[in-house]
């Protein structure tokens, strides 16, 4: 149980874990804490916050959580204001879809605390972004990352491990590299691509006509493009060492694939056609039924 | 009205026209044509087809209105067949999802009859293949995109038109070339992105892992790679011109993403990100709520 939780950055993600965990009453009280004073208003009358302060050093007073979700850019000049200004009882932890950067930013901010951060990210969300499009299932049955540092105490990753399981979610653990790797590859390459490819379409001169003839497979191929681009220029920069990687290794395959293609080696693309045919249909066999 | 349809390949398009058009009363009688008789068994038993035969100088016989819903590459031995055992009345139409290569298997197999030949293409589908998978309201409001020849009398283009109006579908005309492109663009080169990215992934020494932590961003990109494989192997083999200069385009763009995220340059990340995200909304303000 959380007697006081302070979310800075009441958008999807935060607004959404401030909703669960109010559903779940595992909380008894949520200060939110943002730059706009607006947001923060909205997120009060749709009950998603009890108050606000556009303070960090005030909305974090006697919180015994505190949960960064705020874009990743933003997270270091926070940890410098919540280390002077932490109860001493209070964890830390952040949503950050990249963690290298995020730990580092920890490390040379939080200086006497670190052990009190537990870096945390939950594999959920939608295109949309703001307190406006948080829902209190945004987490049920997804899986929240934990990449635990050395200093923290097994009590302070527990706490932070249940307060997921009240929002709904399957917590597990991971090394730091491990995460920005496999993010790398099944979310942060993916959206690179979306956006490049309705990008590189955008700038075709019948672009219009183009748009006009896209179908079923391009309308969810393409969806992830409506994603905020500012959380995703930050997300590529601060994930760049694993994107870099897994995108040579896309860009080798697909320049295979385009040789195979001019060349007409039938073989070869209907292997990598099938290949990924059946490593999908694997994949969707572990989803629910209603989610494939 | 359709007096005797023959559809040449009764799975997911040719069996959903065949649902259609008989809801619409639009035909009086419906042959089903096809390598497998269990298929075509299968497809009388869901009343989707009145009778078939394995053999298609047979079917086509009597017909007035013949559809080719087979593979591309399957095409010029159909044409060569159909060419001397067609009835004169009889109109034929394709499905193929790349004309160019269809037009020129009609001009080498069809001889005096190419006048009579439209080609035409649906933009639908699903990722699902075979008559099970069929329904009569796949082309509700879809686009099918006819490219007639020079050859072609206007009348046999309007009986295609109606035919694919009374299946629900909006009909467009425009030259093979151009249909070409704009496929490429909108279709094929989404297909072979989902299909590659799939493909690197299950190359990964712990993919296993990576698809268990692939959210629902990656659910939505790669749903199109549990495509038929061999299906859209012939579509790109078919359109490779069109579909290697839109590669190429691709390509270079995510060459320079890779390089700006690289140098950390983020104004050019985001204005990609915003870029792409402006032409992705306009695009989903011109779809029905539903299909967002």
């Amino acid at each position: 149980m959380i007697n006081r939780l302070c979310i800075i950055g009441v958008g999807l993600i935060g607004g959404s874990l401030a909703r669960a965990l109010r559903g779940a009453q595992a909380c008894a009280h949520i200060t939110g804490c943002g730059r706009s004073e607006e947001n923060l208003q909205r997120a009060c009358e749709l009950g998603v916050i009890d108050d606000y302060s556009t303070d960090i050093a005030e909305a974090v007073k006697g919180a015994d959580m505190i949960v960064l979700s705020v874009p990743l850019r933003a997270m270091p000049a926070i940890f410098r204001i919540i280390d002077v200004h932490i109860d001493a009882q209070a964890i830390i932890t952040d949503v950050g879809s990249a963690k290298s950067t995020v730990v580092q930013a920890a490390r040379d901010n939080l200086h006497n605390n670190i052990a009190r951060f537990v870096p945390g990210h939950p594999i959920a969300g939608t295109e949309q972004s703001g307190v406006e499009a948080s829902f209190a299932e945004l987490f049920n049955e997804r899986r929240v990352i934990l990449t635990p540092l050395p200093e923290n105490k097994t009590e302070a990753v527990e706490r932070v491990k249940k307060m997921w399981e009240a929002a709904g979610a399957l917590v597990q653990l991971m090394p730091v590299d491990h995460h920005d790797e496999v993010l790398a590859a099944t979310s942060h390459l993916p959206h690179i691509l979306a956006f490049g490819l309705v990008d590189t379409l955008s700038k075709m001169s019948d672009r219009d006509e183009i748009f006009q003839y896209a179908a079923g497979g391009f309308r969810d191929f393409s969806r992830i493009a409506s994603s905020d681009p500012l959380m995703w220029r930050d997300i590529c920069i601060e994930n760049s060492a694993a994107i870099i990687q897994i995108m040579d290794n896309f860009l080798q395959d697909l320049e295979a694939l385009k040789q195979a293609i001019a060349t007409a080696d039938l073989d070869t693309v209907e292997a990598i056609f099938r290949r990924a045919k059946e490593a999908r249909d694997r994949y969707t066999e572990q989803l629910a039924p209603s989610s494939k």
